[in-house]
């Protein structure tokens, strides 16, 4: 049996690890905390800090190959077990290229990808310097993740919140739409791409809130959709699962945003929408196998489910029977012990051939299904 | 978090662990060998006896909940268990009922529920006392499962190599086909019927073939196959997960042939086919949520991947490449170590609206795939 190691524990981890049941494979997960989601679901647990070098590379020698669940890991180390023979998915190239928000829209813009300009800014004050370039987005250049590290800019008195670090000042597109494109690709560059999805993010968090697939967009957008897709999973010359996050603005342009070179919360959908999820291709490709089929079921619909504002502590799914109930509907906890406001504590899919069927159901479980603390859980 | 463990930790642990993940629970495995399928899935693994009173007594003690993925376990340990307040799915009284078949033909008897006439046996002497009822079938009174302990003794002839131990002696039914029924029962009594499966068995193993679900039956025999199963159900008096295996002979008459208090076999191909999976469906009633839904998503056909003949050691899956290029197919290999000749190893499943694809597919898997051994694996 091949042994592949996950690096990062979280409810990505979890659910390739429910996935990897189902593949001859032993698994290896490190993570900071034994609690974690994934811990109980691999062969070897190993408690550490991805983001060290050494325990990085004592993690990885000797495996078969290696994934990650969030692009903050120690690229060097991996990049020593790579030069080892490890495989790395993705490779430690694409992820340099990728968890750098500089770099990143540098590569777009080489491989002539329509993305939002920019300019990069190394400080507060390179901002305020450049404040004729207001509305835009300030990203951090280095460990922003799930909504932190990017602040938006409508105008200049806004200017005080953005990034004294190295980072990019974005041009704000008008957006119309935002779409997700899930790209499989394997060692011998064979390429599979999932229905494009329709993202729907709350205006506070910058979390995703509920997401469509397919999406509902014109046969021409889509051409645009997936023809930007490959240019950058192509451009990043790496085997893996690529979740391509665009906009399209109200003249029906596209533009990338960015990438995130893993498996994505805009892909959970296809644990039951899809006859391959994009848990299931990764493994597919990280142990040799074929591709697997990226066509869909079903439509489906996923809502997130966060911590409630205003709750810490131990989690209680307030709710949750009354989704139960619901026909055509899967629940996936995380089994996080805490919640946070914010926090993403599980999702639900829906599945179903008419479109307003899942967007009814979307609101109805937003509305049912809260985290909040209960004394006594 | 609710606790729960699981006797027994072999393909069956193995899926309820997968579908556990989507829940707010901590698991439990108690099994003789710390290699099983189910081992690294679960939060805490207990090495031990499943059939030992201490052992499993001690696992269970202050757990919320047990269930069982085999029979053959210590009820005496799951009784005392039971009067401490640690639920018991399905409930200790029901396993006595079903885990020896003269007490599970009898119960038949008494529930009024058809199935194929019978006198009990002592021993290979009273066998061949009652040579006047053959053709018949003897199936030991304990411990048979999966093929073992049943004899097929078409003549006088075969009563040699009957059991020489307490059992029954069962008059053959001249079967048209064989058919499953899945049924859930929550606390409350409320019950969910799964669609009803057409099984084909392979004659020489008596190990299961390939199953379609639904079965292609006419609908007064489907009533049949429904009121005959819900009568078993409800006469076992108890919450959980039952497979009943019923025999439709020429004359279009439903026998119940034997019962399973737990999750099936038959029930595999609801993982990616049902709204909910048996498995996700039996943590539902343990956790306390509302029945899911068992409504089919498609029609699903599953093959057993068995050990070849002839092959005893390390698996290798010969042809699963093939298979995994085959479209609208669900890969689940066990990673069981070792394969022997008849050992389950995995299965697959085939998702498909055409009947005819379906078991087009399954021959197709069939003729494919074989698990052997091979050297450098």
């Amino acid at each position: 049996m091949k042994r592949i190691g996950i690096l990062g524990g979280g409810q990505l981890g979890r659910m390739l690890l429910q996935a990897a049941a189902n593949y001859p494979v032993e698994t290896y997960v490190l993570e900071n905390d034994p609690q974690c989601p994934a811990a109980h679901l691999c062969h070897h647990f190993t408690c550490g800090s991805i983001n060290d070098f050494e325990t990085v590379y004592q993690f990885g020698k000797g495996l078969d190959a290696l994934t990650i669940e969030i692009e903050s890991v120690n690229v060097e180390a991996l990049e020593k077990l790579e030069a080892e023979g490890v495989k790395i998915y993705p490779k430690p190239s694409a992820l340099r290229t990728i968890k750098n928000k500089i770099l990143q829209k540098q590569f777009y813009k080489e491989q002539q990808v329509r993305t939002a300009e920019f300019i990069i800014v190394d400080n507060l004050q390179a901002i305020k310097d450049n404040a004729h370039f207001l509305p835009a987005v300030n990203k951090i250049a280095q460990g922003g993740y799930d909504g932190r590290g990017v602040q938006v800019m409508r105008d200049v008195a806004a200017i005080e919140k953005g990034f004294d670090a190295p980072g990019i000042l974005e041009k704000m597109v008008t957006i119309d739409k935002e779409i997700a494109q899930i790209v499989a690709i394997n060692e011998k560059g064979e390429i599979v791409l999932y229905p494009a999805v329709d993202m729907v993010f709350d205006p506070h968090l910058n979390l995703l809130d509920f997401q469509i697939s397919p999406a509902d967009i014109p046969e021409k957008t889509l051409w645009k959709v997936e023809a930007l897709s490959l240019a950058v999973v192509k451009g990043l010359k790496s085997p893996g699962i690529f979740a391509v996050e665009l906009f399209i603005d109200k003249a029906g342009e596209v533009y990338v945003n960015e990438t995130a070179p893993r498996v994505h919360n805009s892909g959970h959908h296809s644990i039951e929408g899809n006859y391959s999820s994009q848990f299931d291709m990764l493994w597919r490709i990280m142990l040799g196998y074929p591709l697997g089929n990226a066509d869909e079921i079903l439509p489906a619909a996923i809502v997130n489910i966060l911590g409630e504002e205003g709750h810490s502590g131990p989690a209680y799914y307030d709710g949750l029977d009354q989704v139960l109930t619901m026909e055509h509907v899967f629940v996936h906890i995380y089994g996080k012990k805490d919640t946070k406001p914010g926090r993403k504590m599980g999702h639900i899919t829906i599945l179903s051939s008419n479109r307003h069927d899942l967007v009814h159901k979307a609101h109805r479980i937003r509305q049912s299904l809260k985290v909040i603390t209960k004394k006594d859980v």
